[in-house]
């Protein structure tokens, strides 16, 4: 047999798996950005993959993979030439592209959230197209084509500078020229926390990446038929998981001793921090270094978070800066301190020189150098000629709606009653048979009187109290014997100061407070009973405990029995 | 050896990515459904499954996989008889087995979606049932189980015949006869968009089903061991991806085209038309043959929806008759064109004769016909025994409650309040203890009066404003002196032309937007400051800008301090 | 070779799938709890894995699968000594200590769903380390380490008493010592129903959960090398899948039997049952024994659900005791009898003796008692030192934000509006510049007059009606010449008696329902004509027709023409 089962089985399974990372991608920087923009990012995460499918058969497989020069592979539509000499041992090349293709997409995807929530989607198409076409395939080619990178040494193994870095130096350009969201900072340059709209989106994000990671480094053995590779996968596959939890207990902790509480949207974080730092050096150093190397980016990642959004002032909505530009660019060099030997030249902790060491410095900083550059290029074009950045009134709006003409990606849930009613074939307007005797203007006089001539009053009154005490207060008031309540979610707006929460390290404003408004109109019951028994419910002592609004009603109509004023409001069906 | 380790394991992990496609299937519809509607989508996307499982096993495994005729397999109840004559080489039976209850489960799943929002549950059971007993397996046994159509040479690598165009014919005949949702179309025979109400979920979905799609097709060489069989696993592998990006590089364009701007919906249903047409010809095609085909199915896939959608008025709220009906037949058709030899007949663009073209057409065809015969007889028993569709009160108020009793989905999200609140052990009803002075009828009357005899006027400023606004307002009123104020979302419901909008090719009624309501009660503050001071703020001199209504209180009690009228509006913590 | 290709394959493949169950687990449990729990929930399922991959590679391995005693293995940090005699055939130590890393982390996941929603993060990140530190690794030792049950020959294939029980008895102890969430027993004991936030979410984890169970219970052949074990993986698959699916069909007829309705909820929870349930003796009994098998799970979940809730009184929030804890120990002993002798003795059905059902019945004996004395030591320790429940305050608050400063993991969804909004650079406070007439005390005046010393009088009409209703209103409304209406989701609290409906077995009060709350404020149009066509249109003679209420309105601005009073009103536009 010229080919091998168990090598071609194993690259297949991992770009299955490395496909399936577009989903976390899409969950988590959807859920870390707000509603009103998560159809663009949902459409962008698709886009970036499908363009960048086709980008890579086109032209950037054979720029990254032909023999070439050390710079440069060679133009290659449709990937017709001979790849021999380059494929894995026993790998048919169809096997080999597609498991390239997703590693390329998986590149271009990173930049979409640093980018989320204001980037124009026609010039988010372009440069997504340019990363695959061009960018990624060239400094791929010095990496893992046989280029100038790989000839002198240079270890990344599945691509914490290959793939991540790439990606991240291009969300850096990106997020710096686009700048920051309105309203990300106050007049006084302060940082304001945007929550994302779903967190447990992002938390499956976060998983479904994690476990597709497994693909990423454990098929980048892309070979099962030797002891070597078989002991090799079991440590990949080891130690990426090591480090990767390690790097959230570090975050834990970290987190929980700097903002006085564990954020749980950081630590999440940490786990993709984990996930690409460990992912140059995952075959080359031990489980004790795996878990150092956690302990690191841990740090790191909450530290390089703070940087871009406090000091340089980078808007980053999913922190993809720091988790794939500062950790995959640290990875690669940590890899060279402590390399056991085992798989590549021994690193400086285990005796070994500073040769290797120079040799992954000088392969982050010419990546760098040469996506920087290139990616301004483009970003630059697109900014003078069909723009970067959408107008300011599409961004508040929403680009689902200014990009897409989404309502909103959540249109028939709470937001929205249903469009689908039933069709009412009976005329309903009754202009003709009414009496048309409140024309204006009238003096104010009631619109309507009962038959001794007097009026009784009805009175709302109307309840404003903490959430808490919805239930308490709702069986209070039965008791007193008010039938019929009608009940909403407000929000109150106030200036009440409370103990600051931190959302990724950055102070939330407490002014808007959810609240319970309860809506009840009264006659029969008094409206002092109502008063008295809604504080003596509500009464805590403390700030926020609520208030009350009293409003006189005019009318009261009861639909079912046609029933008005007093007769209304007693339910005693 | 007896069996092949590498092609077990193989069709075994297939066999797992397969049956993840009914999470895939269950995201997607309910992600393009109302909410009132989810638990039901769910509950029918696991029955599906589970029924379908034990009646594969005690009868449709028998049907499908038995020699018997070229029409029919053998009854075979909990496969007891000898299969080895048509078991993959290497492969035991139970993971044979495994591997086609996945894809029989499958099909039956894809009626769901198209019938979703009306169907009665126990309807749905038993047809389901109806598909894996026995529709299923028959057309099964004449394509993959050694019938007529296997023998004539007819081709259909993973399905798209067999799988796909069943239970779309299924969706098909099912939709027409249950008749459109309620509300789907108006009056004037013009259909409506019904907006689902998770596009995430449904991006998920997709994201899964893509996933999974590498093991339905690339585990349906149903083996590893030989060099043949590797290299068609890769060629599976990058072609069902090209294809299926190809797919939705066509549907961006075109729906930009044609509707003005990119359809997020859309194009996340053409990665599903990719897949699905992709699945008979993925090892028969070259990659330039599958992205051809990308483009064809995603421009077929928008017209097809509209053509269901807007001609024959066949209310299908995934878009599954699209998807798998049309695209399963148009991808088992267009293999005969641009096979290549290698796994196959020549093609007719490869120089290929008409007799191959011929023999696919006679398949679909027949198959077609068989499956909606059938189907229609099942759907007409049940129309006329149980009932097929539930009542239209039970379809306005939402399956989920006429179905399964459950108030909704989301109960514990933002729609309800928590039901638990903390028990009050004192006893709250204060009857007793205030006086019965409001007894009615009475004549009106303040509800209390301050000492000096005069009633301070107290009055609700009630402002409804665009949500980009409400940062702007709020600010405004905290520097006019007001502290307390009340924000909820609300919809305003005008006749405000707007530009028209798209949801999967339908035009979206703009006639409701979301708004942000601001409660302000003032006494000190002017009321006329806060009017002209929301007025500035507001005034964009375009249609929308709000309305800010005024209302008189009677009365304002403050919980904490018991404090009442002015007082309780004065804010000096 | 020394090693396997396809042995390791196999179990790295299971690892990764189980792996992914974290996934399945946090999204069953957020979604079967309310939302301002989520934050807390993801972070607990986030760091139980966290915690217990180091905490397992620096004691757990070595207690696991050290020679030792037959109690205990040994004390071996960091996994540095020799096991080579208890390596899978072919299989490296790394892989292999991935693959059991991953149980153990399943097995200490399990609890935190029975504690949910009250329980100190502090003392979760705790409990759970001993967990895998310690509790998990000794009876593992026994079972699978080589210890004195596996000696005495009891059988658990892939951990329905060695993981599944291990965590359900500690879910057992930690739920009892905990006790209930707040409101969770009314004053007269009987449990309320306190639905989950998103059922959506709770079943994507179903899917999850029974995808990566192939893995789980497919990989725990760790090897397919020989006929027997590629044999074996077959079975397990079909056996796992197909008593899944009958337990589901079970619990659906079940529930429709008991409830009058099938429960969505329950019956997912019927397909983890019969996963746990199956693990012990997927390898070991017949198809028809997996479906008898089942349909035993199938009707003691509900039944086990039932008694945690209402006999027992201990609160479970997903059902997890008796889902892992009851079917666990039942899946164990069921195995005994259905064995076909395949793989262990014959069961009792098939004339084995006594003696193998003798040794499974101290093995989950043994384990109950030992997991239960050592858990309660720890709780208790945890309870009198850091304390394990959070103040009654803080929970109904929810742990997001008492525990983790997150004000709610839906932030940026409809609960919150955008914080970020345009920086209003001009000064908007207009407290100069306009009257200070409306200075208090004054005597009630209206706040405007029109020119002929008339106030035309403005009346707002609220109409509270069905959400069916809606559409046929706001058409009603827009006829009658009503341009403007402000609609909100609103919730009735009444105390109409419907049908009670049933949530997992308890019956959910019905006294909120959602409606739809309509705001007219007109002044040309009589309130009369509006009143009489709401009446006429929202009639059906049912209770719940909704009611009208007629304000008056002292004034009305529209902010675009700055047009007040009557002419506000007269949207010619």
């Amino acid at each position: 047999m010229e080919f091998s089962s168990v090598n071609t089985i194993w690259v297949l399974l991992g770009a299955a798996l490395v496909f399936f990372m577009q989903a976390g991608f899409s969950m988590c920087e959807a859920g870390f950005t707000r509603a009103k923009n998560t159809g663009n990012i949902l459409m962008k995460n698709l886009m970036d993959f499908c363009i960048g499918t086709p980008c890579f058969w086109l032209v950037g497989f054979g720029i990254m993979f032909g023999a070439g020069t050390g710079l440069f592979g060679w133009f290659d539509p449709m990937i017709m030439k001979d790849y021999s000499s380059i494929l894995p041992s026993g790998v048919p090349l169809w096997a080999y592209a597609i498991f390239q293709t997703v590693f390329c997409a998986t590149s271009a995807t990173i930049v979409s959230g640093a980018m989320a929530e204001r980037t124009k989607f026609s010039a988010y198409c372009i440069y997504s197209a340019s990363i695959s076409l061009l960018i990624y395939p060239i400094s791929g080619h010095w990496i893992w084509g046989g280029g100038w990178l790989s000839e002198l040494g240079f270890h990344d193994f599945a691509g914490s500078t290959c793939v991540h870095m790439v990606g991240g130096v291009c969300a850096l350009i990106g997020a710096k020229m686009l700048g920051p969201r309105i309203g990300k900072y106050g007049k006084d340059g302060k940082p304001r926390a945007i929550l994302g709209h779903n967190l447990t989106f992002a938390a499956l994000g976060v998983f479904i990446l994690w476990f597709c990671w497994f693909g990423f480094n454990g098929a980048s053995t892309v070979g099962m038929d030797t002891d070597e590779l078989i002991v090799s996968a079991g440590l990949v596959f080891f130690n990426t998981n090591l480090c990767t939890a390690v790097a959230c207990c570090t975050t834990l902790i970290f987190t929980w001793l700097r903002y006085g509480k564990p954020d749980v949207s950081m630590t999440y974080n940490a786990a993709l921090a984990g996930l690409v730092g460990i992912t140059a050096g995952c075959d080359a150093v031990s489980p004790l270094g795996a878990a150092v190397m956690g302990i690191v980016f841990g740090l790191v990642i909450v530290l390089a978070v703070e940087f871009f959004d406090k000091v340089a002032k980078i808007d980053d909505p999913v922190g993809a800066i720091s988790v794939h530009g500062v950790c995959g660019a640290l990875g690669t060099i940590l890899t060279v301190l402590f390399a056991t030997g085992v798989s590549t030249e021994k690193g400086v902790f285990y005796g070994g020189g500073f040769h290797f060491f120079g040799v992954q410095c000088l392969g982050v900083a010419s990546v760098i150098l040469y996506v920087a550059v290139v990616i301004t290029i483009v970003f630059a074009i697109l900014k003078h000629t069909i723009g970067l950045r959408v107008t300011p009134e599409e961004e508040i709006t929403g680009l689902d709606v200014s990009e897409h003409g989404l309502l909103t990606a959540y249109a028939g849930f709470a937001m929205l009653p249903d469009t689908a009613a039933v069709e009412t074939d009976a005329p309903v307007a009754v202009t003709g048979s009414v009496p048309a005797a409140e024309a204006i203007p009238v003096k104010r006089v009631p619109s309507f009187d009962t038959a001794d001539g007097t009026s009784p009053k009805f009175t709302k009154v109307e309840i404003i109290c903490k959430e808490s005490k919805f239930e308490a207060l709702k069986t209070a008031m039965l008791e007193l014997g008010i039938t019929d309540m009608t009940m909403s979610h407000v929000l109150g707006c106030g200036i009440q100061k409370g103990k600051p929460e931190y959302y990724r390290g950055v102070e939330v404003e407490p002014t808007l407070l959810p609240k319970i408004q309860l809506d009840i109109v009264v006659s029969k019951v008094p409206v002092r009973s109502v008063i008295e028994t809604a504080k003596k419910v509500l009464y805590t002592g403390h700030i926020g405990d609520g208030k009350i609004f009293v409003y006189d009603v005019e009318n009261v109509v009861k639909v079912r029995t046609s029933e008005e004023g007093y007769d209304a409001l007693q339910d005693v069906e």
